[in-house]
Formats: structure tokens, sequence, C-alpha cells
């Protein structure tokens, strides 16, 4: 059986990558593709890499028809998505790759997105959508909120922690190094070849990164308690990828030890040997998630290195991999593409 | 049904780019993999990529078995194939991916590798490895062999325009601007990062480059005459990917009617519409192969752009590709992943 | 003596590498500094390398007081200089970093910037900035125009050549291979890291780029007739840095005879051995140019490589070189520091 | 008055690095360069960024005249200098940049560079060579050891905090962004751009980084007791530059009181006002050392971010910083060239 599948917002990174990684899917095709400034254009004219590809046009979203479309992907800017969702019809399900339905608690999204959110009850419908950790919710949703690359960087190497108590929960520090696409196709200086490359820098430091609300509310829930944790993202000369460095109080084999069990029977998340490090350009392009823990002379400490493709596996891929379980079909489908090194 | 494979030189790039496609082929699998200083390695440790796959351990040629094996691809280096394959059972087909059967003259063999062939019965049964245009040859060949990967760029630009005899042939020139994974795995002051990135420069200049070899002999075997190009390579700070700027006589509209026609059916080789450019980054990671034409300000000047990615259409993309033809399963099998960008 | 110097438009690349440059020369202060958008804020703010220098904030123009400015670089966009610099007092000398007096013929400003010249009397007046090539005129001149960065590029390689007669005249070819500073501080998508890093292509192909201009006005004078050459620049991911490779007919060894012969003299630009070629990074950062030879197995044709750094030898560096002259300075003073490699 | 300066381990990028910033130095001179395997060659052929400089050729160390030499910068790799230092005549002053001295504890020493000391006497002697803090001892020194890059950066953010009490000893974690140069110029795999570009990973995790000598010996010094922080060096995509990201207990504001404090008489060593921080790019190619402070939304916690280039601040700029004191020379001088940006 073949799905039909529209992609809202399909002039940005995560759309572009959302139909590379259909273009393989065996049982999903593109039934439509929207964009706002881009309308008009064929898609191969906004991403040339996709110009072999039998593709529809580009089109405003109120000029897209929903008839017959199974799943859409709504990959729009934050803020705009609620609007979008709430009015498509019943029986289409949603995958959103926005920020819109990650945060559970009305306040803490007005908190952090500076504005109440007009769709609330959706919000509440709305599942988490890290597969590994909310697959049975996924089956039965309608709506499906994709989380922040960097929240699910995190959450990989920490909710089996958590959960499993085997570390301490107030001095959890992550620190990230983020290729640059995960900021989008967006015209800011900072993101221009000659400011980024041969650089690196800190950003959105001091507790002040929208994801950490991801990470409040999933550890706090967990936990069964508050947890806030210290996060710094940087920017570093890469277009892909997101490498976490996460220092953690605990007993290293521990550590190692509920993340591979918690991994064991999953496809897409990889622990590495103990003492063994990962490295995002082994992981550029595919939905695969690689953990890897260290202990330290310091007794009771460990850090665990974690690393993802932010555009894979943290948004686009991980949106398939979702859209996989809400249709039924066999979940790694279409997902399997190794990465692609040098 | 289902192939078997076994990959000799496996430890190097165009090695695990084989494996990296094979991967997702869903009528070929890994029988076999071979190494010479990383024999009793796993795979996964000498290329971590490709750590979730379920592959042979590395072993060296003569622990390989070839019981069964219907393939090989032959990713040793230079001067090392000829012995090796000479060795192969007769029942088993090869796809070359050194230089070794590229020349089809042992004297133009010597004159360019410095050394007489070693074997130069096999020498004359190779099929030289373009799939475009040799293909009728490729079908029945036990031995195909792959081409240099700047020679293929400047192929796909140039044997359409000398067979139909639209440019002059005594001016051609050809400017290439290599990714760096083209020079291989090798411990080379000039290949690392400090030395390369934030640079550019030219080497092998002046009609001393190897791949000179393979343009002489087709080109001259296509013009039925001589003909001689002149030839820069560059390397610049990318990993993948080859842009070459071909400067021509003849009429520009002729030379993108003969493209277009030329490769009308061809799955793999777009030809841009006229006055569009192709970039690298547009085909990183995949089998595509994009062709552009402009005219100049001067009349009866063409520049043909041509960009290609070098371990895949211009290395072990274009060896699966072979390997379908040979082998009787649908010639784009596998090959079809798109473009990885950004 | 210490002269007072004024940099007009000090927001972009430009502006910021002649203050760079001008906070290690003795004799020169910089005396003000405007920008449009960001005047009011400090230059630190700007460009937090500079940080550490004590300079005067960022105003309009229109508030900068020129009493006492011995020199204005103006690294105004292009077409915003003409108006700005026929108002600055008579006794101020001007090095103009725009492309605004490059051309000394209204006609062909205006059919390669489209529209009409607004101070066609100080076109006439303007002297062109190559401080080799135009020294004794430099010397008394008012106004300098600084060249583009591709053009000086080119005319590095190809002037001494035509003026001693050594090549053809009808088959130049000149294939550039620029970093993206060149492009300057301007928010286009295609500037951007994540569509620049990792590729390459080329722009304004076929005899578009408006350095042409400069070409053809410098090679014409020259050679006593019309010249016109092919010209393709490419982008690459660089910050900085242009290397060119020129493809002429001509005696290689004359042609090395005769780029020795010109520069025996210069300080900054540097001939290599015969077959020796340059590379972007050995010059970077740097006002020194690197020129290699090599000829080539086709008889009767030879390949001149040229590397330097566009914001230095190809545009501020340059400039300070010619205020170095007009102002009586050494010509070298300021401009020593060598190249930052790795 | 010019004294006369011999760099030996020439041929590395330290030793380069060196010679660039002499190049401008108005007070030292290069009397001699030596090179073990490119004894012979000249410098330009070696590096030819420096091929404008009138530079003896190199020549192995025996072959080198110590007779009117006043200072001898010894780059040479780790292990080998101590034998040579110890050759030395007694009245040439060394700056070592090699880790031979770094540590004032033999069995410190030992345990961290797996081998005994062979000149335990001249270990007791050295100098540690962080300008801002030994400057008294290091003006009457024979023998300055320079620091370990990274040790050097986390030291500018750290001495001042441990000096001044303003935060705790037993939560110090140190994640550090390190450029490749900092590997040198070594033939290793993991250093080749095609396995560099596009990707980050740690190395030398848990505590086994050898600079980790450095920070025990200098913290626990001031602190008064022992202090042992937790370090994760990783490798970007870039050449020079390391950015520190500090994760301290304290209160923020008197982290920056302290650090505004220690540094107010530096000039090489900047403090950011507070809530800013620094970048790599903005101190690449020069002595510069920026330094800012963010408190955190979890209160008494504070992120200190520093930056600085490996190869001058934290190598070859400190050696030279250290011969102008050592030298009688004004501090400074040489060192004042502005960063490179872009």
């Amino acid at each position: 059986m073949t799905y039909r599948a529209a992609v809202l917002g399909a002039s940005g990174y995560t759309g572009a990558e959302l139909v590379r990684l259909i273009a393989t899917h065996p049982e999903i095709e593109i039934a439509g593709l929207s964009a706002d400034r881009k309308a008009g254009m064929a898609m191969g004219q906004v991403f040339p890499h996709l110009r072999h590809l039998d593709l529809p046009d580009l089109v405003k979203i109120e000029d897209l028809s929903f008839e017959g479309v199974d799943l859409v992907f709504c990959a729009l800017p934050h803020a705009t998505s609620q609007a979008v969702i709430a009015e498509l019809p019943d029986d289409v399900r949603v995958v959103d790759l926005s920020a819109d339905f990650r945060l559970r608690d009305p306040e803490a999204y007005e908190r952090w997105y500076g504005k109440p959110h007009s769709a609330p009850e959706l919000q509440k419908e709305a599942v988490y959508g890290l597969t590994e950790f909310y697959r049975d919710e996924i089956k039965g949703a309608r709506l499906v909120a994709g989380t922040g690359c960097n929240a699910a960087t995190g959450q990989y190497a920490l909710v089996p922690l958590i959960r499993e108590a085997v570390i301490g929960l107030d001095d959890i520090i992550i620190d990230l190094k983020t290729g640059v696409s995960g900021a989008g196709r967006s015209l800011k200086e900072g993101l221009l070849h000659a400011e980024l490359s041969e650089g690196a820098h800190a950003y959105s430091a001091g507790g002040t990164h929208r994801h950490l609300g991801e990470f409040d509310q999933e550890f706090s829930r967990i936990a069964g308690r508050e947890v806030r944790v210290q996060f710094t993202p940087h920017l570093i000369p890469a277009n892909r990828g997101i490498l976490g460095t996460i220092y953690v109080s605990g007993d290293a084999a521990a550590v190692h030890g509920a993340l591979s069990a918690a991994y064991a029977g999953e496809e897409f998340v990889v622990v590495l040997p103990f003492g063994e490090l990962p490295s995002t350009r082994h992981v550029r392009g595919s939905n695969y998630c690689h953990l890897g823990v260290v202990d330290d002379r310091i007794p009771g400490r460990a850090t665990v290195v974690v690393a993802l493709d932010n555009l894979t596996k943290g948004s686009s891929g991980q949106a398939l991999q979702n859209a996989n379980v809400m249709l039924g079909c066999e979940e790694g489908t279409g997902l399997r593409l190794a990465p692609v090194f040098p």
C-alpha cells in the first residue's frame, strides 16, 4: 500500500531532508509541497539536489488539496504551525517539526516562546516525538510533535540514566557542539560562511535556550521530581551533526549498563563498547545515533558522549520514523541509509 | 535472486563507499571483505559509520574464499590489482576500481604508470567502465575497468561533443576543482586538514596527470584522430565532489543540444537548462552527474560545467552501476539515493 | 610624521581589513570611521576581533569631520562612492575601494554597471590602483581607484605577458577560484555556511562578470588593440584567497622570464622558480602575491597560476600600498605582515 | 639593540609561527634554524608562506653555531628537548615550547609522560611560562617552559578564580573545542582533511590528557590544596583556535569581577562585558585571549568561556612574550598584530 504525504514548509532544510528520505521510501509518495515565498517554483529550483525527482511544484498552503492525503509533515516556522494544523481535516495524521507542540504545559510554552498557545486543546493531544520513548502512544496518535534537535541529543543520553536512577539529578551538564544547518536556511549575518568557518562560539548560554523547556518537561516527568540541567550549545563549522558531551555523577559502568539495556532492541540507537566515543562524522546523513561512555580519574564521575545528525535523527528522520509507526509501516522503512563518510 | 559480492581493499574510501551503497541494495550481499594492514579488524572499527551493518571481518585476500562469490569489486592500490585479478576463478565477474585496466594499450600503460603491465591479456579483455558509453560491452564482460574520477568527469562533458563534432578538437581545456577524498586515505602531509583547509592549489599541472592517458585513449578513439587536451586539476577544501569547467570552441546551443540528446534517456546524467550551472554540493553522496552549458560574449566559445561526486559517480557508484549491468539487475538498483544537502 | 585617515564604510570586510592593517602602521592613525546602519556602535561591537584597539565609534558620514584628515579610504558599496567623494574637501586624498572609478570610459562604466556615472570629471582624474603598474601616476594623484580583486589577480599574471608580447592575445582564459569574503558581509542565501561549505560552483560565467570591464580596459591599453579574455570565477569553501589558473599560448620559458623580469624589483609580487605553483594558503592575510608558470605537454601552451588574498593584496592591502605612495611613506610600511599559515 | 635568536625544530607549526612573528619584531633577528629530517632545505621550501623572508637554511642542531646567539626557542618534540637544552651554552637563554619542563615534580613528569626525566636539575630551574602569572620569575630566568595550549586556555579562565576563592574547587569542568593545528604537522589518519572536516569528536577523555598534569600542578599550588578538574578536549574542523567552556559553582558576578580585576592591566587578556561571550574567530592569528562570563538560571552556577589561538597565545606568541621579558624588550613588542578575520 502507498500512503500519500504532503510536506508543508518544503523550502527549508528539514523540508528538503524529508523529501530526500521519502524519495527512496517504498510506501510513501509525495502528494504536495507547500512554501510561502517560493510558491510557484519547482522543488528542483529551490533545491537543485532534488532535481532528478518527479515532484509537485511548490504552492501556497491554501492552494494545497488534502483530499486523499494520509499524512502531513508540517515543517513550518515556530508559532505558525498551530493555526495551520488546527485547520487540517480530522482524518489526516500530522507530524509537526516545529516547536509548537513539544511542550504540553501552556504556561511552559508561553514562558519559553513568549506568547500564549493558540491551540491548547491540540497541545494536550500531541504526543512527544521521540519514537524510542513514546512508541506506543505514537501508534495511535493523530498529532506527533517532533522534538528539538538539541533536545533529542540530550535525551538519548540521559533518559535511560534518569529512569534507572544511576546518576545524580542536580549536577547534570550538557555541552553541545552543533552544526549550522540546525539554524535553518535563514539570512543571518552569523550564519555566513565567512563568519562561521574556522571558528567556534557558544550561544544561548546560561539557561536561555528554548530546548531547555523540553529537557525540563521530560527529565522531570521521568524522575518524578523537578530536574534542571545546565546546557550550553556551541556553533562549530560543520553543516550537519550534534556532538553532546554530558557530564554526570554516577558509576560509569552502571551508566554504560543502563544505556546498553535501554537500547538493546533499538535499531537506530547504537551504544559503543565502554570507553569508545562517537563522532558526528560517523552518523552524517543518517538516522543513527551513537552513544559512548567513559569513566574519569575522579571517582564517581562519568562522561557520556552522543552523536547524531540534527537534520535526520534530530528532525526529519525522526519525523519519518514516527510516520512509519503512525501509518503502520515497518518502523525503519526508508531510514536505513548508511552514513555518508567521508 | 541475491548475488554475493566480495570487496578487495575494503579499508580505503572507495571500499567503504561500495559497502555503504550495497548496504541498501536489495539484490547484492557482501560475502567477504579484504584488507591488508587492517586484516583481523571488524569493518566497524575501520569505518565506524558502518558499525550498524552486519558485515564479515576484514581478512587478507589469501584467506578469502571465492566459493559461491558472483562478483568481486577490486579496490586495491594501482599496480597491485593485476596480479590479484589474474588469480581469481574464471567464473567470477570483476569490477576493478584501480587504474590497472583502464588503458588498453600496453605501451600507454607503461608510459603513464612507469612499469610494464603484468597481465596484458586481461588488459585486452577489460571493458572501460563508463556505463553510459559502454553499456553493451559491459553486459557480457567478465572484467570491467572502473575509470579515474577526473577522467569520468571530463568524459561526461566531452564525449558527446566530440562524437557529434560540435566542438574544435585542438583547444580543449579541462580545469577541475576536486575534493580531497579522491586522494584516498593516505598519510601525506598535503592531505592534512591544517594544510588543505582554507586554501586551493593546482597539482599535476602541465599535462602530467595520469588520467590524461584515459582522455587521450577515449577522445582519440571517438574522434578517429589524435586528440590531446590541456588539463589542470586543483585541490579545494571539500571532501567530496569534482567540478569541471571545460572551455571549448563551438556553438554553445549546439553543445547544449548534443549533451541533451546524448543523455535524454540516461537516469544518472542530468543536463540543466541552457545557462544554468551545476554545483558539487547538489550531487554529494549520490550517483548523479549534473551538466550545464553557457555561451560567452566571445562568439564561438562555450563553457561546459560538470559536477559529480568522485567517490560515487566517479568511482564506487559507477562500479555498482556496472555490476548491476553485468549481473542483469536493473541498472539503477541501489543507486537512487538522493544527494545529501546541506 | 603621523597622517590621519578616515575609513568610510568601516562595517564591511574591506573596512575592517583596513583597520587591521593600519593598527600596526607606524605613520597612519585612524581619525574617523563611518557606517550607515551601524552608526552609533563601537567598532569592537561590529568586529570583535578589533576590540583591543582604541578606535573612534562608527558615525554616519555626515557626522564625520574631515578637518585635519589627510586621507580617506572609501569602502562604500558600488555606486554610492561617486556622490560621497565628489563632496569631500579638495585637499583630502582619496583611495576608493569601490568599483566607481575603475573604468575611465563613461560608456564602459554604464555598460557594466547599468547606470550613467554621476561624477565623470572625477572618473577622468582617477588613477587605476595597481601600484606596481601605476606607481608614478599614484604618487601625484588625489584619487586612486582600487581595483576589483579578481581583476587584480588576472592582471598580475597577464600584464607583463601582454606588454612583452610573449603570449597570444586571442585565446586567453582566466579561471579563478575565489574565497567567499570577496562577496562581502552581505545577507545572501548563497553565502550561508550551509550552502557554501563542502561545495564549489561557477558564477557570472560566460563573459558577464563586471571585472571583465577592467580586463578589457587594461589589457587593450597595453596591447594597443582590443583584447577580450574568457573569464570564469568560481566560489570555493574558503574565506580568503583567489587562485587564478590562466591558460595562454606562448613559450612557457619566455612567459616565466617576462614575469621574473617585471617583478624583479617588486617586494610584494614573488615569482616562483619555473615549474613551482603557488597556493592561496601561503599568502593568506598578507599583501604578497605568488606567481608560478608551467609548460605543457602540448607545445606552445603555458599555464600561469597566481595566488593572492582578495582582502589584502586584492583590496585593502593594495589600498594601503597606494596610500603609502600618495602620502610619501615608504611603500611597504605596515604591509610586511607574514601570511598566516596554517 | 638587536638580539639574535635560534629556532630549534623550525619545520613544525610552532616553529613556523615563531618565524612569522619574529619577522616583524624590530629587536630580534633569526640567527639559525634547525630541523632534523628537513635539514638542508630552505625555510621557504618547507613553509612557502615564509618564502619572502631572508632566512638561514635549515640545518641539523649539531651544525648550528650558538656563538653570538642570545636566545634559543626550542620547538622540538616532547622528550627530545631535555638532552638538547642540557647541552646548550650557559649564557644562552632558552624558551622551550615542548612539554619537557612544564612539570616541576619529577614523579608527576614520569606519571604523565611515561619515562623518567633526564635533566631533573634543569626541571627545577625552569619557570612556568604564563607571562601574566610568572612575570617576575621570567625576568631573571634562563629557562622558561612554554605551557600546553589547552593548559594555557584553562588557566587564563581559572587561575584568578581559584586565587580569589570565588568558585568551588571540587566541581570544575573544562570542556575544550580545539583546532587541529594543535596536533602539529604529524602524519596521522585522524588529522586528514577527509577525516576531520564536517565532524567533531572528543579525545583523551576521562582524565587522561597530559595537560591535566599542568592543571593539577598550578591549580593545587594556588589553592594550597589538591585540586582535580574534569577535562574533555574535542577536535573541531578549524585550523586554529581553542574555545574553552568552563563550568563552575560560584557567583557569576564575583567570577566576572575577579577576572576583570586580574587582567585590568594586561594588554593581551581581554575580559568582555558581563554576559558577552568570545569566539575563536576573533583572536585568530593573534596573541589576544578573550574571556566572557555568564550566569545561569540555576543559582550559584556560572560559565566562563575563553578563546585564544593555540599557535599564538597558546604557544609561539606566548614564547615570544616571555622572550621579550627575558631579554628586556617591551613585553608586547612584535605581538600586537590584530586578529585575522574573516
